[in-house]
């Protein structure tokens, strides 16, 4: 073994134990990388496993005056390559901090370790008739990974996205401090909001160890519309409107013409549309409504339903749960389904929520251009387009990829609404990014991590 | 004149212009101070009245170049001195910033300069069939004083704070150079969060000069509930199993015996309560419910009803919706109610919702002890208690307050829920807070603000 490996190793071991530290052959690929479909694999020096706090405390004193550039990891589901290993550093795997450690009825708040995972908490909150409101959809990524990114998925419409329920955090600095902020506590005005600092930085600011999330009420009953429309234009146009009603709806999800026969095909499910309609329909609009009495939560689906119509709609569908929840499932899919048929890239832009008629044409304009074909679907009432990218030729993707990141950002917009910059969107961040505000970034990021060893490759070098 | 003052005032008015330059008699006492109860005024050596984010720009490179303290005001309404002036500083009064620059129906968002009072835009926005939803009770407040202090008020319960409504801002740094964070988009995960970090800073970080706040569908319909208990801990004991309901109540707030009695008498109002009840009443609970259709809406209000009663609840009244609307009113004036009486303090420190019942019961110990009255209100269902502290002697009144404070953090609370820490608590925020977050805060201020020139007395020293 190369001897700085060896003594590397054996002052890991110190900390966390012989058993969790892995060098070499032992590091298994998963950890190399993450669901990005731009960002190579990494090896990193060594992977650790601390079992607590104290152990990721002490691990950061270490790597902090050793220079040692350390990238904290949950279950590695992201799309940005965010915490994609650093060559010379090592990978601080939180896999053994996995405890749901407090379902909390009262405040209504779960208090976990950062690797529970979203299907443990969802069960967890459920137990007790409540529910955690976040759901980006891939249901293995763990809290900690949605807090480092922000997650948003299809119930931000409603809920708001990670930043909005995340009430208070335990994290260690570069320099292992261990520090509390929030608390159980849905408001609080006292000095600067470090938990909302910290949320979204890409585990680039402290190693979160602790989360407090809110939980709301679980609501009983929820009914599903489907609404194929002739064009995809009809579909964004309505957006704005439908959110106007008021209804508030859980979900409005479009799914262009070619993302519905993907995710339809994926999943074997045929949801009784008539074939003639079906050939006529470009994009669908999806919506779920949720309340506390069946009739009321009938009530406003039938009248988005309605709305939908006067929208231009073909036709609107009351999908039976089953059907519902299957086609919201397979919708959740639609990355797998992208990434299988090939997609080279997938961006997630989010522009102002009337603005999606007008990006989504453009982005129809950048693809014709390209000779690409750029197909989606997207979390339409929050203005947030999921795009994927085909085209045989790299160079000529990352072309398309800049020309829709851009048009994202000239509407208003952001570069990205829920998946994070990462390694995957940092050039183009860097291009698209006022540099007042880099520079701004990473004045704050020297204040909390002076010797840069905190997952030093993500969102800005 | 004094020579330096002169000479200040002369580069100034090359700024902003000689008629919005004030200096020694011109300077009103009310730009001396706001409305805190125990924060001293102070006279600045200048007020400059800027037209333009050119002017506060101009303004600031200048003071950053002199070194010169600036404590940006907006209309004064706040409660813990964060705008009270620097004597050696100037005052930037951005009252000629006041214009309303949209309201985009489409997005369902307004765009407004600094000095938008409340009134206006509530105004504005129910013009368009929008609301904005954050009601921090002093309607002629600004936006922009209520996103440095990060307002609440009645409405949280169900909307949340000023934070969960600022979706984007334009700021000007200490050195002059103007920043535009987030958007008209309700998401993002694009770096770090400037809006949220600057949202609730109280001016120390950079100075707003507008505003993107999102609106929200106006629901018609409200009910009003008044429930009146025996004694205080019923209703404290109440309050998270009527969150629990998941019938989300637009407001839900305690008031206490004393309270009540003030509030009613300086309103001038009869409720229409049995005189034998009022007698017994130690406490009162007061819910609204909101919806979009008046059935649902009296249903929500008399399942909440219902519930009261099972908690203990005396009887329950449903108030007309005029008497409703005069109570609500009436309770946003129990500040002006406990200063007319001769409140020495008032602390507005938030706890778990849970942990409310406790936290009024050890209030009620502390007050004893120093045998001071304390009586108050709060924003229960966020574990938000607003406690006016009486006592003639200043020094008794400081520990009773200190007392109060420390209890609330003790049970894992805050300082202050949505008055901020401003110059009034920066004493027992320094003593109660984490020394190891305010080591941070301050790298993050100077991250910022690398001469500490912008609100230097406020949060912290």
């Amino acid at each position: 073994m190369d001897p700085i490996v060896s003594q590397l190793c054996s002052s890991l071991c110190q900390i966390v134990g012989d058993k969790h530290v892995l060098v070499g052959e032992a590091i298994d690929p998963e950890y190399t990388r993450d669901e990005s479909l731009t960002v190579a694999p990494v090896v990193p020096r060594a992977v650790v496993r601390p079992a607590n706090t104290a152990e990721v405390a002490k691990l950061l004193a270490f790597a902090n005056a050793q220079r040692l550039a350390v990238v904290a990891r949950g279950a590695g589901t992201g799309l940005s390559g965010a915490c994609t290993p650093v060559a010379e550093g090592i990978v601080l795997s939180l896999e053994r901090m996995n405890r749901i450690l407090e379902i909390d009825e009262e405040n209504q708040v779960a208090v976990c370790e950062p690797f529970v995972r979203l299907t443990e908490l969802y069960a967890a909150a459920e137990a007790k008739g409540l529910m955690y409101a976040i759901v980006p959809g891939e249901n293995s990524a763990t809290i900690g990974g949605n807090v480092n990114t922000n997650a948003g998925g299809m119930q931000a419409v409603k809920y708001g996205v990670t930043r909005h329920h995340v009430l208070g955090l335990e994290v260690v600095l570069a320099d292992g401090q261990v520090l509390r902020t929030g608390g159980k506590i849905v408001k609080v005005s006292s000095g600067y909001d470090l938990t909302q600092l910290i949320v979204g930085s890409e585990g680039t600011l402290a190693v979160v160890t602790q989360v407090i999330v809110k939980l709301v009420p679980r609501l009983p009953h929820r009914k599903t519309v489907l609404a194929p429309f002739k064009t995809l234009a009809e579909v964004t146009h309505a957006i704005p409107k439908l959110v106007a009603t008021g209804i508030g709806p859980l979900m409005l999800e479009y799914i262009d013409v070619l993302t519905m026969a993907s995710i339809l095909q994926r999943s074997k499910m045929d949801l009784g549309i008539d074939p003639k309609l079906r050939e006529q329909a470009m994009a669908y609009l999806l919506l779920v409504t949720e309340g506390r009495d069946e009739a009321g939560t009938e009530r406003d689906a039938a009248e988005l339903g309605e709305k939908c119509l006067e929208l231009g709609a073909m036709d609107v569908f009351m999908l039976p749960s089953q059907a519902g929840r299957q086609l919201i499932e397979a919708r959740e899919q639609s990355f797998w389904a992208g990434k299988a048929a090939g997609a080279g890239d997938v961006i997630d832009v989010v522009v102002p929520r009337a603005s999606i008629a007008n990006y989504v044409e453009r982005a129809g304009l950048i693809a014709a251009e390209h000779q690409a074909l750029v197909v989606g679907c997207g979390h339409a009432g929050d203005g947030n387009v999921h795009l994927a990218v085909f085209h045989g030729d790299a160079a000529v993707r990352g072309k398309v990829t800049k020309a829709l990141l851009t048009a994202g950002v000239e509407l208003g917009g952001a570069v990205s609404g829920e998946h994070g910059i990462g390694r995957a969107k940092k050039r183009y961040y860097a291009a698209l990014e006022d540099p007042a505000k880099l520079v701004l970034q990473r004045r704050i990021k020297q204040a909390f991590d002076p010797n840069g060893i905190l997952n030093p490759s993500a969102i800005f070098d």
